[in-house]
Parts: structure tokens; C-alpha cells; sequence
């Protein structure tokens, strides 16, 4: 099956890597607002942030008529681009808190506790820089983004967390999760930085179906990846979000043909409510089954043909665009949300 | 002592009485976006939120020049109001997640912990839809304001957190406690309106400081009131805030009239630790032992000139306005505030 050529990362963010650097020094730039021990922790939260591919899609979507690489960026473009990264890390903390909510079992530590309110309040500290940044792009439109995402973001993660263990479910509810989870922020980056750059509005709206499509193919990418994934890469054991009550794109395929969905879903059921009341022992080992199977069904390769045909709608909205080193980098960008898969 | 003459409140709010009405639905208009349960839970959340002070002062503030009462607001001036509040509630939503995780004890049930992660969720939907209505307001500058405002109180939230159970601290990060939790708002509010109704700089600024120094005042008559009321009127034990370690004006000007203050430190200090063990007996006689003491003390007396001298700041900053029905609200407000204290 692997015959795309491979993307190097690095490739790809190299016109943005001057800008990429402005952005994470604006993010961590908090020494003079908290005081030591807290910025420490607070930078740490920071640092851990991963892949910075929210920030890469503005800087690039911002610079797509530019000439050359590392074009000097405006100041208005670095806050936006540490904007949507300081907002996906706020969630991302938030989302530690409840998780580790529904998970933890026990009496938690005093410590553990303080350490929860703490980091609640860390989140919103970045919630806070992340409306601050937005702020500073001084462009109404922009800032309506900023918020609507926001808005976006929180009522879907609300929606999942009340969705959560319930196993009848129809895969339409699948599509708004990930837009809400990941396309929409996606789609505000590359909306907001056209918008910053001064594009056309059809340009604007090319570049936001961009991100929408990449963000789509990214997130059913990351669901195929729980199943798919080592216990190692995925630094949690194979299955997560099916052992947490989420129900993702290669499950629904997984069930589709399976030949006893419905008793499946019973025993789903039933296990899920025993291991409710402490004997998690038939749910462990049915979660464990479920990803064996899931591994060897055509379901993983039916989610990556949908993950690529977000893909083949995202690369098409790019064809508007001139060709420059930013242009290729989010068609590059295309193939290497995918090839992570294979 | 008690010779200010009572102003009732339903008298101060009587210009705004509209306005109020189309903040509250401004509000609680969600159902769009949120599936009914969520919905029902998130209305009443804001609709338990009480005196709709934040909202009060910047209608007021916006209509300072206004000829009648009741003169037809502005839509950016209703998102405003309703901004500033949905911010308050947010952070009062999330106060209670972070308080009842430093003070339960045992461990939760499933239940209970998913209406923790509901709750900071809820929180969060609260701050994007402050966001969202401080975006509506379509002014740069009244979106730095409600950016910068978010900060200091989350900043502020990290510090009180961080202080909690030192019981040897300064009072002046009282003031800046103080400032962030309350006066910040308060001052956002009023600067936020004077900016949205085009009054000039110098008044922008008279409003501000009203706002922040009435803030002041009204953040110490509730820590007052927090030694000095009854368990009815409180909702909770009187002392609440010592006992959860946050120590407040009137427990400053009380150790600091207290003839062996240092021993009475060193004895908080070893029965709170006590507390943390497992045995709070020695810890509840003694804030008991206080709260009894400090309310026989000159302290509540010495904390609230204080709050008078703030007060009288605030009804300085107001000389350079027209009289009118709103100037005369705001005025009206500052004896308001005090007289909860008597």
C-alpha cells in the first residue's frame, strides 16, 4: 500500500522556522505576569506542546503570496499563530483535569488536589494569553474567530463528555466531535492569518476549507493511530478512546461489518456498567479483543480512505494560490498527516 | 454609628431596569447551541448568579450622559454588560471546582466526578461566551480591556491559590489580591462603557477609577461580612475564608492589634498542619476562637474606614459627570456597598 513518497517535517517547516521561533518565544514569555516557581511550572506545560501545527498552518497560510522564505512576518501574525497554540494547549491541560476525573479512582492526595485547582487555573491562564494574543491582532474579524472557535471548541467537548459510554451511537455525531475537536481551530488559523494578510475573500475561504479538510484527516488520522499505535508511540496503551467510552471512525467501520454488532454492543454494555462497580476485568480484556480485531478488519483502511479524501478536498483548495515555498509546504503538509498511518 | 441614610437597591437600578432585562436575556439565550439538558443545567448556573453588580455599573457608566432613564441602549453596550458578567460567573463556576477540590475529602463517586469535568467545561463555555460578547462589542480597545482583565484575575486566582495556609504574609498582597479578584472587573466595566460611549480620555479614566475603587470597597465589606454575618445570611459558616487559609483585611488589622500575634501564628500554623493530618478539632475551635474575637475587636471597624476611604475615592472620581438618573445610580451604589456592614 505505501507508495506516496515520504514527507520530512522538517522539509516542510523550514520558510517558517524564523517565525516559528518568534512564536514560541511569544508564548513563553511570561516571566514578568507570574511569579517564579509558577512561570517555571507554566513554561513546562508550554514546552510539552508537541507538533506547534496549528502556528506552522497560520504562518504558512499567511505568507502564501510572499516571495522568498522567512519573509519577515508582521507582529499581528506571531500573535495569532501563538494564539490558536496557546488556545489548543489550554484545552489540552483542561482536558488532563477531566479526564484524569472520570479515571482516577480513589482518594485522591491532598496534593493531588491542589495540584487540580492549580492546574485548572493554568489552563485558564493560558485561555486568558491565548484571548490576549487574539487581542493584540487588533482585527475585529479575527478576534470574532478567535471567540466563535472558542465557543466551538467547548460545546463539542461538552457534547463528547456527556456522549461518553453511551454505545449506540450514530457516526453523523463522529463528524461534528472532530470538527469541534480539531478542524475548527484548523480552519480559524488558516481563516484568520488569510484575513491578516489582506486576501481576497474567496482566498480566505479557500484557505479555510483548507484547514477544516486538513483538520478532519488529521483528527481520524489520531483515532486510527489509537487503534493502530504501540503502547510505545502512543505513550498509552492501544485503544484509549474506546476504553474511555469515545467511540471513533475506525470503530463505527469496525462495527459496520462486523457479523454481531448489536450483541457486541451489549456485551459493551454490560461489561462497561461491571467495571462502573469495580470489576473492570471483563471490560479490560474486551477493549484488548475489540483493538485485535479493529487491527485486522478493513476498518483501519476504510477510516484512512476517508482520512484521504479530506486530504484530496484540502490539497484542491489550494489550487487558487501561487506557487511558492509556503504553498508547497501545505501541500506537503497533506502527505504527512497521512503517511503517519502506514 | 449607623447615620447614612439606607438606599434601597431596586431605587439604584430603576434607570436601568431595561437594560438589565436585556442583559439577563442576552445571557441566557444558549439553547441554540447547546443540547436542552446542557442548556437547562447552563441557564441555571447564570441564573443563579445574583446582584448583576458588573453588569449594573456598565450601563450605568454608559449613559452617564443620557438626558431620562431608560434612554435605548446600544447593542455593543448590552454584549458589554453581559460580557463582564458571564466572565464573573465563569470564574465562579470554576472557584467552586477548585475550592471543593482542596476541601472534600474521601473518595468521589463516579458521579460526582463527572460533574466535575461538566463543570469546568461548563466554566470554560462561560469564558467563550464572555469572549464572544466582548468580540460583539466590535471596539479593539474593549477587547484588550476584557483580555487584560481575564489575565489579572486568573493571575490573581494562581497567587490566592499559592498563598493559601501562609499564614505570615504582608497586607499589601492583599490589595493586589484584592484588585484582581474584584476591583479588576469592576474597573473593566466602567472603563469598557466609557469607552463604548465615546465619552473623552479624562472621563474613560474617572469611571475607571470609580469602578476600581468602588471594587475595592465592595471586595472589603465582603471579607468583612464574612467574619461579621450570620450562617444564614452567609450561606456558610462565618470565618469560611480564614478557615480555608486566605486571610483578609479584617484579619490583618486583628493580628495586628493582637497582643501576641506571633504565638497566635505559630498556633495556626500547627493546628492547620494538625487538620491536614486528619484531625481538624484543634483547627475549627480556633478560627471559632477568632471569629469571636476579632468581631468584639476594633478590626471590623479599622477595615471598614477603609472601605469608606475607597468608597470616597469613587465618589470623587464621579464630580467632573452631569447629574442625571445614572450618575445619581452610581453615587448611590458607593452607600449601598457600605451599609451591608452595619
Amino acid at each position: 500500500m505505501n507508495t506516496k513518497t515520504t514527507v520530512e517535517i522538517g522539509k516542510v517547516l523550514q520558510p517558517i522556522q524564523a517565525g516559528l521561533a518568534q512564536v514560541e518565544a511569544k508564548m513563553k514569555n511570561v516571566e514578568s505576569s507570574l511569579f517564579a516557581p509558577l512561570a517555571h511550572a507554566f513554561v513546562d506545560l508550554i514546552g510539552s506542546g508537541g507538533k506547534r501545527l496549528r502556528p506552522t498552518l497560520a504562518l504558512l497560510a499567511a505568507q502564501v503570496y510572499a516571495e522568498q522564505s522567512d519573509t519577515p512576518l508582521f507582529p499581528h501574525i506571531v500573535a495569532l499563530a501563538a494564539s490558536v497554540e496557546m488556545l489548543h494547549t489550554a484545552t489540552l491541560v483542561h482536558d488532563d483535569v477531566i479526564d484524569g476525573a472520570l479515571l482516577r479512582r480513589g482518594a485522591p492526595t491532598l496534593n493531588a488536589q491542589w495540584n487540580r485547582g492549580a492546574t485548572i487555573l493554568a489552563g485558564n491562564f493560558m485561555f486568558a494569553r491565548a484571548a490576549y494574543f487574539a487581542a493584540e491582532t487588533n482585527n475585529p474579524r479575527v478576534i470574532r474567530i478567535f471567540a466563535d472557535t472558542l465557543e466551538t471548541i467547548v460545546n463539542g467537548e461538552l457534547h463528547q463528555l456527556s456522549a461518553r459510554h453511551e454505545f449506540r451511537q450514530d457516526k453523523e455525531g463522529y463528524y461534528q466531535r472532530i470538527y469541534a475537536k480539531t478542524a475548527s481551530l484548523f480552519a480559524a488559523a488558516t481563516e484568520a492569518a488569510a484575513v491578516l494578510a489582506g486576501l481576497r475573500e474567496s482566498e480566505v475561504q479557500s484557505l479555510r476549507a483548507y484547514g477544516h479538510n486538513l483538520g478532519m484527516a488529521f483528527q481520524i488520522v489520531d483515532d486510527i493511530l489509537d487503534f493502530t499505535g504501540s503502547d510505545a508511540t502512543l505513550g498509552k496503551p492501544a485503544g484509549s478512546d474506546l476504553r474511555g467510552g469515545t467511540m471513533t471512525l475506525p470503530f463505527f467501520y469496525f462495527l459496520q461489518s462486523h457479523p454481531q454488532a448489536e450483541q457486541l454492543i451489549d456485551q459493551m454494555q454490560a461489561s462497561y456498567l461491571a467495571a462502573e462497580d469495580g470489576d473492570s476485568l471483563q471490560w479490560e480484556s474486551l477493549i484488548s479483543q475489540i483493538v485485535r480485531e479493529l487491527r485486522a478488519s478493513p476498518a483501519v483502511e476504510a477510516a484512512r480512505r476517508e482520512a484521504e479524501a479530506f486530504l484530496d478536498l484540502a490539497r484542491a483548495s489550494l489550487l487558487g494560490l501561487p506557487a511558492s515555498p509556503y504553498q508547497r509546504s501545505l501541500l506537503e503538509l497533506c502527505d504527512f498527516v497521512v503517511q503517519r498511518t502506514y
